[in-house]
Formats: C-alpha cells, sequence, structure tokens
C-alpha cells in the first residue's frame, strides 16, 4: 500500500482542503476577539513555519511556547511541527525556576509566548542562556517597538509573520520524529520531559476520534478549557481538524462567566475541561440564570467526580458528562466512559479505547491473577505511552513493555476503570495501608465542604496517621463530628483522620490538582495557618 | 513512545480482554446457527494459528478463503494473519478459471473452504498444485471422513482444530507485513491483486471508525452483509472488535426475508451492504409488514443510489441511509456521507475521512485547476490506497503519488463526493463524451425499469452512438417512447439513445455490478436475445 507518514501537519492540510471554511473562534473573558477558518490558518501556519526556518531554527530544535488558548498558540503548534521542530508547550503558571530548569533542560532556541506573560519573559531572559529569539503572541505590537533587546531577538508575531513569512514544505519526514515537548505537573516528584512523536500524536487523535471516546463530528463545535500548554490539549487541537469540527479557544479565562457566555454563543456542542471548570460554569448559570441550549457534551478529566456533582452539571448543563482519565504520560488520554454509560457509571472513567491497554499489578509490580473488581497498581502500554522521560537514562517499562501510572485502580466486569487513588498517596498505618481518596469521596459529599485531602503524618506508634484537610465552601460551617459521623461504617474504624484541619484555601498545583507535596510540608513544619478542629 | 506494531491481531486481542462477552452471531437463512463471543473466538482463532503452523504453513505464505460470512471465516482471518499469513480471500461466485488464475498467482499453499463449496474444490483441485492442505468449514464433517484424497490433504475444521490447534504468538512482527490479498472483480479489465497490509487494514479501521464515516460504538450491533470474500469486507471484521460492537453474520443468505428476520431479531443498529439487498428488505417488509425497531443507519455503497431510492428505505426501515463509494484499491472504505447529511445531499457519498485525500485530473492525468463543482477523473492518497498491484513490476501511482480509481466525480463546494460514472465506460460520440450513468440514472427512476444499462455500439458516422439496454421490472411493461420523453431536456439531445434493447435480466459481474463487458460482446455478436424497442 501507499507509504504514508504519520506527521500531523496532515491534519491541518485535511481540515484547510476539506472544511477550509471550519471556524477557529478565540475569545478573551467570553467575548470573541479573532475569528479564522481552516484554510486561512494553515496558510498562516505554513508560512509562520517559513518565518522559524529564516530564524535558523532548524529540524530537531526546541521551540518553547508560554501561551494560553488562542489562535496564535495553535498556529505556533503547527508551524514548529510541520518542519519538524519540537514544540515545547511551557505551562506559564509554574515558577520561573521550574520554567528556566525546563527550558534548559530542552535547550529551546526560541519561545513564542503571549504578550501578556512579558513580565514573565523577562525574569526567565537572564536565567536561560539556550534562547535566541522571543516571539511575542500579539496583533497590537508595532514592528519595531521591541527590537533593542539583543540577544535574545524579541519579534512581535504579526511582525515577524510579515517580514519573514513565506510558503514551507511540511511532513514528509519520518514519522517516528518528535513533534512536542511537555513536562509532568510535578505534585508527586521532579518535573519530567515526555517527548511525543508526530506518529504517537497521529494514532492519539484517530483513538479520540472513536465514538465511544471524544467522537468529534464534522457538525461538532468544540470548546477547549483544557490548556494548550499542558499534554497537547486532550490531542484537540488535532483531532478538531481531523473532522473539520469548529474549535473555540477560549483565551486566558476559563471562569464560569466567559465559559457560558462562549458556550451559548458560539453553539458548543463539546465542551472539554476539568471539573472545577464546568462547576464554575454551573454556579454562573445557578447565580444568573440562562441555558445553553446546543451543549451535548461536557468531557471532565483530572480527578474523579463524586456522582452527586455529575448529576448537578447534567441536570443544570442539559448535557451528557463523560468522566475520563489520564495523564501526561499517555498524550495524555487514558480511558473515557462512553456518552451514553449509564448514570451509575458514571463514577468509572470507562473503557481503553483500542490501541491502550491495562494491566493491575501488586506493589511489586506482578501481575494480579485477578485484574476484575479488586484494586492494583495501574500499568498502561499503547502507542501514545511514554517509553522513556525526555533526556532519561533508561526506559520507565516494566518487563512486560507496561509504563507504572503510579494510579491505584479497579476495573469491573464490563472493563471500566475506577480511579482509587495515588500510590504515591497511601498512608501506611499499622502496617496497613489507608487510601486516602476513599475518605476524600464520603467527606466530599458534604454541602459545607468546598474541598478535602487526606494526608499522612508521622505517628510514634501506628508509623502514619491520617489527617483530614478541608476548605469550606463559601459561607457555610462545618461540623467536624457530622463528618466524621459520615466516615463511621463506610470505611473501617482505624481510617478515621484522628485530626481535622480547616484550611481557608487549598494549594493547587500548576494543573489545578491539589498539592500535596505542599500540604504534608506545611504540616510537618507547623507552617500551616489553619483552625484545628479535631484533636 | 513506546514501540507498538500496527498489527490487525490486536483488535481481537483488544476484543477479547475489554469486550471479551461481546457477541458473534452466524446466521443461516435468516436462523441463527452459532454464537461465540470475542474472547471465546480469539481462544479458537489463536488455537486455530497453531494448527495453520503444524500444516508447515509459515511466515508470509498465502492461505485462500472460499466462504461466506461465518464465525469459521472470521476465525480464519485472524488465524492467519495473526501469524503473518496472508489471508487470500476469494469470491465463490467467480468462474473455475478466475478462481484458479487467482490461486495459482498467489501460489496459495492452503484453502479454506465453505463445506458446500466442495463441488467448487473438486474442480479447482487439479488445476491448483500449489495447495497442498483444503480446510472445511462445517462442523458436522467427521474427522475421517474425506482423508483419503491426498493431495490436497483435507481437513475437516474442528477436526484439525482438535489434532493440531495449539496456542500460537500473535503479532510482534513488521507492521508493513502483508495480511491479506483479494483480487479486483475484473468488470473492467483482467483481474489484479491487491495486497493489504497489517498496517493498512489497521488505519483503515481506526479510520472508519470516525463518527462521521461508520463510528461504531460499543453497543451497536452490525449486520455484516457486504462478502467477507471481498475487500476485507469494508474492514468491519476488524472496526468491529476494535470497539467490542456485536456483529451479525449473515452466513450465504443476504435475501430480504433472511436479513429482516436478523435484523429484528438479533436487535441490529447498523446495517452495512449494497443498495439491492436493502431493497429486498424494504421488499419484503412491504409485502409481509412488520418494523425493524432498533435499526438506525443502514450504510450502502457499490453504486450510485437515486435519491428516491434511498427515500423509500429510509421511511421503510425507519433508518438513516448513508450513501458511499469505495473499491478494492482502498481497502476498500473512500469516502462515505455523514449520518446527519442533509437529505438533499443524499447522492453524494460525503467528504474524504481523515488518512483519504482526493484530487480531479483531466483525461491525461494534469490536475484541473478548478476542483469543486466539475466533473474530472478521481485520483486518491492515503494510508490504505494501492500504490502496486500484486506482482506487478511498477507502481500504479501517477509522479504526486495518486492512484487512478477510473471513475468520474465531483466535488461540490463543501467538499462532497459524487461519483458520475466510470472512465472506461464514457462514449465518444462525434469527438465529445457521454455520460452513460447521468442517462441510466434518469431511467433508473422509471417505475417501469429494473435495471439500466448505457453502452457504446461502434457508428461509421459517429465512432460511437449510445444503446441503452433495459431490464423490466417484474410484470412490467416498458414504454420505450417513455423513456425517451424522461431523457429530453434533461441531457443533451444528442446523448439520447438511438437503441433501446429490452432483455430479462442484466449479467452481473461476480460482485453484483452490472457486467457490462458482457453486454458490450453480447451486443456486438449479436448473441443478445432481446427485444429491440426502438429501432
Amino acid at each position: 500500500m501507499q507509504p504514508y507518514s504519520l506527521t500531523v501537519d496532515k491534519f491541518l492540510d485535511h481540515a484547510a482542503k476539506w472544511c477550509g471554511d471550519g471556524q477557529i473562534v478565540q475569545a478573551d473573558a467570553g467575548q470573541v476577539v479573532r475569528r479564522s477558518t481552516y484554510r486561512a490558518l494553515r496558510e498562516r501556519s505554513n508560512r509562520l513555519s517559513g518565518a522559524l526556518e529564516a530564524l535558523g531554527l532548524r529540524f530537531g530544535d526546541r521551540i518553547g511556547t508560554l501561551a494560553w488558548n488562542t489562535q496564535y498558540h495553535l498556529e505556533t503548534y503547527y508551524a514548529a511541527m510541520g518542519i519538524g521542530l519540537v514544540c515545547h508547550t511551557l505551562n506559564p503558571r509554574l515558577t520561573i525556576a521550574h520554567l528556566a530548569k525546563m527550558i534548559n533542560e530542552a535547550e529551546d532556541r526560541a519561545i513564542a509566548a503571549s504578550a501578556d506573560l512579558m513580565p514573565l519573559l523577562r525574569e526567565l531572559g537572564p536565567l536561560c542562556p539556550t534562547v535566541e529569539h522571543v516571539i511575542l503572541m500579539d496583533d497590537g505590537l508595532a514592528a519595531t517597538e521591541l527590537q533593542d533587546s539583543d540577544p535574545p531577538r524579541i519579534w512581535p508575531y504579526e511582525a515577524l509573520l510579515e517580514r519573514y513569512g513565506a510558503p514551507a514544505k511540511w511532513g514528509d519526514f519520518d514519522e517516528n520524529a518528535a513533534a512536542g515537548l511537555c513536562y509532568t505537573s510535578g505534585t508527586t516528584g521532579q518535573p519530567k520531559g515526555v517527548l511525543y512523536t508526530h506518529r504517537s500524536n497521529y494514532l492519539h487523535a484517530m483513538r479520540a476520534l472513536q465514538a465511544d471516546a471524544i467522537g468529534l463530528a464534522g457538525n461538532d463545535v468544540v470548546l477547549l478549557a483544557v490548556p494548550m500548554f499542558h499534554a497537547n490539549a486532550w490531542g484537540l487541537p488535532f483531532a478538531a481538524p481531523a473532522v473539520g469540527a469548529k474549535l473555540v479557544l477560549p483565551g486566558r479565562h476559563t471562569d464560569g462567566k466567559s465559559l457560558a457566555a462562549l458556550i451559548r454563543d458560539e453553539g458548543v456542542t463539546v465542551a472539554v475541561g476539568v471539573q472545577t471548570v464546568w462547576m464554575g460554569v454551573v454556579d454562573h448559570l445557578d447565580a444568573v440564570g440562562g441555558e445553553l441550549p446546543d451543549l451535548k457534551r461536557v468531557l471532565i478529566g483530572g480527578s474523579n467526580c463524586p456522582e452527586a456533582l455529575i448529576r448537578r452539571m447534567e441536570e443544570r448543563l442539559s448535557a451528557r458528562v463523560q468522566t475520563s482519565w489520564g495523564m501526561t504520560e499517555l498524550s495524555p488520554m487514558g480511558t473515557i466512559a462512553p456518552s451514553d454509560a449509564a448514570p451509575g457509571d458514571a463514577q468509572a472513567s470507562g473503557r481503553p479505547p483500542m490501541g491502550l491497554d491495562l494491566k493491575l499489578t501488586d506493589a511489586n509490580g506482578a501481575t494480579l491473577a485477578q485484574q476484575r473488581g479488586v484494586v492494583g497498581h495501574l500499568k498502561v502500554k499503547g502507542h501514545s505511552v511514554l517509553d522513556r522521560y525526555f533526556k532519561a537514562e533508561s526506559d520507565a517499562l516494566d518487563e512486560e513493555g507496561y509504563f507504572d501510572t503510579g494510579d491505584l485502580a479497579s476495573i469491573d466486569e464490563a472493563g471500566n476503570l475506577t480511579i482509587s487513588g495515588r500510590s504515591k498517596d497511601l498512608i501506611k498505618s499499622g502496617g496497613e495501608w489507608i487510601n486516602p481518596t476513599e475518605i476524600e469521596a464520603i467527606v466530599g459529599c458534604d454541602p459545607t465542604i468546598g474541598a478535602a485531602a487526606v494526608i499522612g503524618r508521622l505517628d510514634a506508634k501506628w508509623g502514619e496517621r491520617p489527617v483530614l484537610i478541608v476548605e469550606p465552601r463559601q459561607g457555610r460551617d462545618i461540623d467536624p463530628e457530622k463528618l466524621i459521623g459520615a466516615l463511621r461504617g463506610k470505611v473501617a474504624d482505624w481510617w478515621i483522620p484522628d485530626q481535622i484541619v480547616e484550611i481557608s484555601s487549598m494549594p493547587l498545583a500548576a494543573t489545578g490538582k491539589i498539592d500535596k507535596n505542599r500540604l504534608r510540608s506545611d504540616y510537618e513544619n507547623g507552617k500551616m495557618e489553619a483552625k484545628r478542629l479535631r484533636r
């Protein structure tokens, strides 16, 4: 059969040729600020490739991006990957030290950044000697305005495109070439780089397009509320053009008011983001009223979502909620619950779509004899799963070629996955394991609780004992005895936390997950400014 | 990222592990004769691989199949491909001479055949010296019954499985290895072999699974009424297990009564076959009444379908009809109309799904400057498109790497393809082209017409002139002047056929298409036993 290199530039080529009028909409705080089409975006993107070549960037070089979900960012994805540069997405919410470490390890030769992140860039500049060029994504900047700082040379995006933009040859290289680089969030250790290839991204997008996964059609309108700076934004920058779906990019702001306006005004049918983002939309609608008539499906990921919350979302949004599980090392999609899953199955994250396989092992890595109905350590295998971290010296796989997710999970008889915690978060008390996630799920159902986390504290007698840390919902008072009462009978008595600590606001990692490392360290160092509710 | 060879055995592995209880149902004349699950089918298939190895078959060897849509045939697909044998599907409706030629060219070392095709095998035996083993697919045969003819040695399938069945190692070889071999139908020339690879079949299945293409979900029930002996049966033997959909195999009989019973009894949601098959179901339901409440979508392919027929099918079946276009050389799926296409678009065959590209050229192969709204010669490119026929000495591609489909087609502004004829069927009259397909479509709308074909006859003055050949619908009389009247004003006057010939039954090629080669030869040799209605 014909040779056909699985390179991601083919997605935008296909969209431009076959769905050329398909729209890309970029907003800022819920207001549309830019509209383009796949045809126009392909043309601009391709000319930006030419400009990057003119700056001296060559096949295999890394180019960092520090940007929100914008048309510029999407153009930069394709401009870089189309000519074999590695698009190294950086999370603007990380610390300067973390960002500098990533940029230096990746040896980024250029950085394309949202203009509002200029202060961050000024701090990064002296720390990152490999960066020769900075491209500022804002069409309001004049060509000459920022030419004085050299090196790095600073280019307004439109000026660069105007001066050096030229048609470039896309693709036509080995599909195993690197396409993207993204660092893990580092909530459970040092951030590590994951190097995606064209082939892994291409196959990941095709996996996402299966009906039981994201299943986009050409007449869908997709709101991308997961950040493009992390893990390919679920691969949707590839999957949406593959089918020609209209793509709505919210910019920097993903508050409930902004997103509700966008969903309504742009006729969004499929919305993708973490649970807290959609709860913001629900809260906003509850406060001001209004409906989102075109919305059909809401895809959530990032953490387990209590069933009561799912029901509340489904009722208020009149849309189906699809839960999912993934991670940076999986490109990032793992499993996703089909849109027609029974309501009772809502907490599970679905079966693995074709192209991904799962197994459960014990703590020593031995495959469990029983793979259904028991909790084990989750290992994964597939065409879009990491084998070796960027610049690592050995593979991160077991003898059967599976990658350790660090998650604890169970799989039901029908093959549906339920994540039940992180192996590193387990608390060992009296030689037995306590799973914080189970306690958090029960406590999280209490209407006075905004967020809950259970960590282990050192204990002379038991080794470790669980501490429950809670953040109240706004304007609510927490009754510690009621929380303990809710746990009785649902978890073993010795799992019940000895202490309950109330804090005003949970520390979050840059990806929005609760930062348990920080919680543990604050607690241990006595830095937790908190009301101790119990003991 | 992890190594992952795109081999088709992974589809059945995935189904067995993640949708192990998913059903495979085999029928005969509308009655279910066998039920299995993906788990059981995987186990039997894999043991059959072991048996094939025990017979001495080795990686790269060809094994022919002469069989209907049965569980045995499906098991043989995977048993062969899983260990790198090439599954060479043969059409039992071809002539002995054609079959022998294909078997000999492919050097098939074994043939697995439906037991009811034993008479065919007895004729083929002496003509096919490379065939060492025959496997008869019927569980009613005793182990010893047919051991006397040697060589070729004849094995009842179940006896072979019992005697030599053993677990075999699947996959784990290069994804570019050959998986299947199928010959073109030969309606427009000598049959030519198309060698599918594991990679092309894998990627084809993922392309088919896109929402705007076949878009199967795990809770779908698929009736496979396209033959497994031709062009991978639309790739559904791969796509259905990929998602764990229940698969209904009708066996030999695809008459309306049998299929209606199966659709109703097995809860079929998606039915795939050529138009005539579904018209048979409609006619049956019209005659005896009844509804098919679970049926949602009917996918048709093989020829253009008049809009009135589509409407009739959609109304009677209460299901959406998706038109499509494909060919053996495309694995076979080309384009497919999305299930939500507007009714007016029903005649178009949809946009190419991601992984396939189209272009239109003139008769000399030059790309048309205007690609929309004009008729041109259709060329295609993609990961599941042929580059070189089996044992051919050169590629069948143009300089840009596109394959010539031999079809004439147009593409509308939205990118939807409409096939408007075969380039070889065009009639050149007075130096200008007449397209028979346009005439046939108009004539075919007449309620007295069962089938219509236009061929060219030699003409001293004009070069060629069109002859209309018609088969009446049962019990109807054809009025030639009415047919001519219907054409006036819709086609140029000089396109109107000089002759109308009525025949009792159209000659069909083995794939069910009208055999125009035969029509032309019968007409020219004066062999056409026919009523001449005009002139």
